[in-house]
């Protein structure tokens, strides 16, 4: 069950009313959205009247979740999550165009990316600066350094960034630097990692692990929720299945069940999605007809310099070509890419 | 390798260059496709000189193939195979609709499909007169009745009609009665059957099987093509994974590497691919953006009443409201549906 | 519902029962098995009082399975079924020992296996005549000439021999010159290959799909058993996951599986189901262990020269090894090999 | 390439070595085993030739690895790695046999499993404080309390304990309670925390990843062993497939291949690796079978009381049925259980 308390309630109120619940056998655990609390009940909700809970003074709304998610469910919040990051919106019919490199290389790289993708249409500039790397002896990213080159160049373009974290230990150094946060597929189900970014304040970018199930994704987007952080939005970034000819088998019937079963936004990682050049031009167009609320792509300025991932990254050119490809499919399905200012 | 005879060579100048072959310890397959001989060699190819080859008299091209595929791949042909049925064209940027129940069941619901079908704008009819069931105790399908009863609606209609083959002995009948031959994702590998449609005229739509990988898909494509029957098309329906909210997992990345490996048109069926009435129309337009030269639909004049797949098949209104919002991606992608006369 | 028919009854008396069963809405389909009349009931037995039924004069037993495989079910046949060929038993407490190369390739390669493999104790002789291979250019098999070689080879020294037949054409050649039957893993759900064999009269392996489940394992088993062959056993030979140190996965817990939801004898396939043979040697073992009724294994008098698979067939020296190893473990889990006779 | 240095080398001369090796366009990594210091060296090795490496006066012993797992690879080191915990041993012959609820719930429960387990013969006992489950609304262990009543239950018993560790921050905090450290599955790739029980002292259990591949397993391991903990051992837990009818796959090829391929010891948990105890006990026999050096049983005093994982865990009594079972089969692999001291 969900409880959503009036804005003016008193901590005291809400104290009453917590212990109230434990009373009745269920497990209340309220979480602060920002602007008002709460209440995702658990336990021994099945015995417990509606009416009365909506009786209750400081109660607005209430409502039984049958959905293993309670604050990531559509039946919580029926109206699409809408994510702001310096004037960029995310969620329902604005498209958010990620791009850059895998990783934060230098300036010089990262300054060409920016300046090149922001002209072509990107609205948000992604690159790694903490690499989660298969094995101990690859090049595992600049670490605060790439954090702070990622900052200089997207205050320098006005453009928003999104870098992964890795560890809970860095989520404050982390959110210093970058716009969102991004989790890794490999950290999908580290819950301290997603306790750590639910307790801060900027948006969150969780990637489905390779073996996940959609609802796994959404429970661990639930961890993230529940520690009072809203601003969630999903990313399909390809399972693990016996085909090789592509890195991973890109989901996109995600986009659709995503849409149904929550209100987050949902974004679709082509790149590492099939890690096939030859694949990921029809696959950006593919997921943005599908419904997609986002693209992200893998661009670099010199492709074959990169020190990860260089298969599958994108030239400035292809990925102009791509993004004049796209705008009639863009347009067809009724959405658009809202515009950085000029720096 | 592959080597095209000239058109006017004699069969006598054809066994003399089979002979000289098999001297060089070569495995020369003789392949007429309609027109003039191919000759598709294996064995020790690596020793044989090219220009050796290209010298003798009857021959009008050789090269080397390096894929395992041989027929299929585009290196063999370049130009994209489109196929021909009823003045119905497939292939290039011509855009297949296929659409119908899944099991014929009467003339009535037959007659009902197809008409509604072909005003929304389908131009290829679907059913199934042998239907492969997991198991024994379910609806095997009407057979030949069924068989008839498609051939009578297709003519009534002059839609072409496309039907599942099982069984290498039906073949012969199956031809008799439908345009379009379809082998099933569990008859894949069941190389007898797909000898046996490469043996007959008509085309062939070869469904990937649910655990096969591209390069086998290929080479199943193959068997049909190395028995004489060039007009092949491919169908991406659904891998099995882990993931259990749809039946399968669509797998779109099909789409463009088929197109970079060969020459065969790429159909898709978003309704087994997905097995969800949620996903179907979204994957139906992210198809049609990838690239896809046709969609298969499931659609039933009512899907309440419907002997077998029921859940996922779409009601007349629900494919009318498809084929809107998918005409302007349709355009945007420079691909058009061929327009059936009418009856 | 299952309704075991007494042995005496005349058909007469069989065909007015099955018209009152129609008449109640239910879908009897009645099996020979050799010995009686078994009727499996799908259909609306819902509404049929069982206590009816069983007051019937002819009907011996009768009860409802809720599983979707009705004659495989162990509830429908509590003890093991043991199948014998030729003096040797399958199933229970009877560990069946097959063996031999991949392909038949010749008289001597065949004399020379068998020899061997008889004397280390494997007591039924595998090879194949017809070959279901991935490209069309590959060696296909001996056909007819193999067939003849593996009966002169099997009663030179008096062992029962299993082979694969690919199509339902073939049924009645491969059943003149083989003791078994083989289904192979791409001809699982080949219906009409299984409705053949299912016709046939000696026993049949069918061996599990790559992608398929246990459930539909059992339900392929259930179109050989409907149609009167009872004497089916099952097969794990791996299924197809993203691991690619080996072919395939072998999953032992089908072992198991099998023998809680089934009467049928359960055999695995170590060669197929790694391909690789740093793990063959103890994934018998594991097999074994595990209660595995039979294990078979490729070995190649000269792996060297084998026409087809050769990484992963054993020599005579490496399965003599395996042999000595496997024979504590056989002993710790209460199983025996039958020996046999000699020539 | 991996460089194995002399005892008594002093900081300065490993230096001066350190330089020249980077001079020459490599990457090298000291790691120092708590005896010597052995240098992995990745980056341009292969124009280094190995004999001025070994006439180098502090090196012992010097080889090329091709595998990129190095200091896991059975090249670097050929003797199975054994590890000794409270003078039990793991590896080798040595079966370690782990068993314990899923969660530490309380002392009583814990008192009843230890004292029943080492009746039966088991020699280290588990249980989780810390739980890692998919929803943030169910039981998540019992943190520190949980941690301190293994620890009295441990000493009290004199058995050695294992328990996992999801955070890097609460390394320390577990070493100091628990005698090993687990990692579960969907940690296998969280790099920080695998570098933090790689500085740590304890052995280290590292479960695979549902979706991990034998060589990412290896790779993982790396990370730990480059940190200086050369105490590892590698356990299979099943990978995810389409398969429903067991929670996960449990793939015993990993036992031989692992083995040939590292000198790591390698534990099975049959209770994860099939969720279903109608295979737990086949599962156990299999992997015993198989070679395992060790395995994991979820064994509860009172199952239908566990707060997690109830339907998997076995009762005492189902865990001294199948100990009675496995003794003969350890006895015909060569292998036997330590035992442990009396209290």
């Amino acid at each position: 069950m969900i409880i959503v308390i009036k804005k003016d309630t008193t901590a005291d109120q809400i104290e009453q009313l917590l212990s109230r619940l434990k009373k009745a056998n269920t497990i209340p655990l309220p979480v602060y959205n920002g602007q008002q609390t709460i209440i995702v009940l658990s336990g021994e909700t099945d015995n417990l009247p509606l009416k009365n809970i909506l009786s209750i003074e400081c109660v607005e709304t209430a409502n039984r979740i049958s959905a293993p998610y309670k604050l990531a469910s559509r039946s919580t919040k029926s109206e699409d999550t809408i994510i702001e990051v310096k004037g960029i919106k995310i969620g329902g019919k604005h498209l958010a165009m990620m791009a850059g490199p895998c990783s934060v290389e230098s300036l010089e790289q990262m300054e060409m990316a920016a300046e090149n993708l922001k002209k072509a249409g990107a609205n948000i500039l992604r690159a790694g600066a903490f690499k989660p790397r298969t094995t101990p002896y690859s090049f595992q990213g600049l670490g605060l350094e790439g954090l702070k080159i990622l900052k200089k160049v997207g205050d320098k373009y006005n453009m928003p960034t999104i870098t992964e974290v890795l560890d809970p230990r860095d989520v404050e150094l982390v959110e210093e630097y970058a716009d969102i946060f991004q989790i890794g597929a490999r950290n999908m189900q580290n819950f301290r990692l997603l306790e750590a970014v639910g307790k801060a304040k900027k948006p969150v970018m969780l990637k489905r692990g390779m073996t996940a199930t959609i609802k796994e994704l959404l429970l661990a987007a639930e961890y993230i929720l529940s520690n009072g952080n809203m601003n969630v939005m999903l990313c399909e970034r390809g399972i693990r299945t016996f085909e090789t000819e592509t890195r991973n088998t890109l989901c996109l019937a995600t986009v659709p069940l995503v849409q149904k079963l929550s209100h987050l936004p949902i974004i679709v990682d082509p790149s590492h999605g099939t890690g096939n050049p030859d694949c990921i031009p029809a696959m950006t167009y593919a997921a943005i007809a599908a419904g997609a609320n986002g693209i992200m792509l893998e661009v670099h300025p010199n492709p074959e310099e990169a020190l990860s991932d260089a298969d599958q990254a994108l030239t400035i050119g292809k990925f102009n070509e791509i993004m004049d490809t796209a705008k009639p499919i863009i347009k067809a399905v009724g959405k658009h890419i809202d515009p950085l200012p000029n720096q």
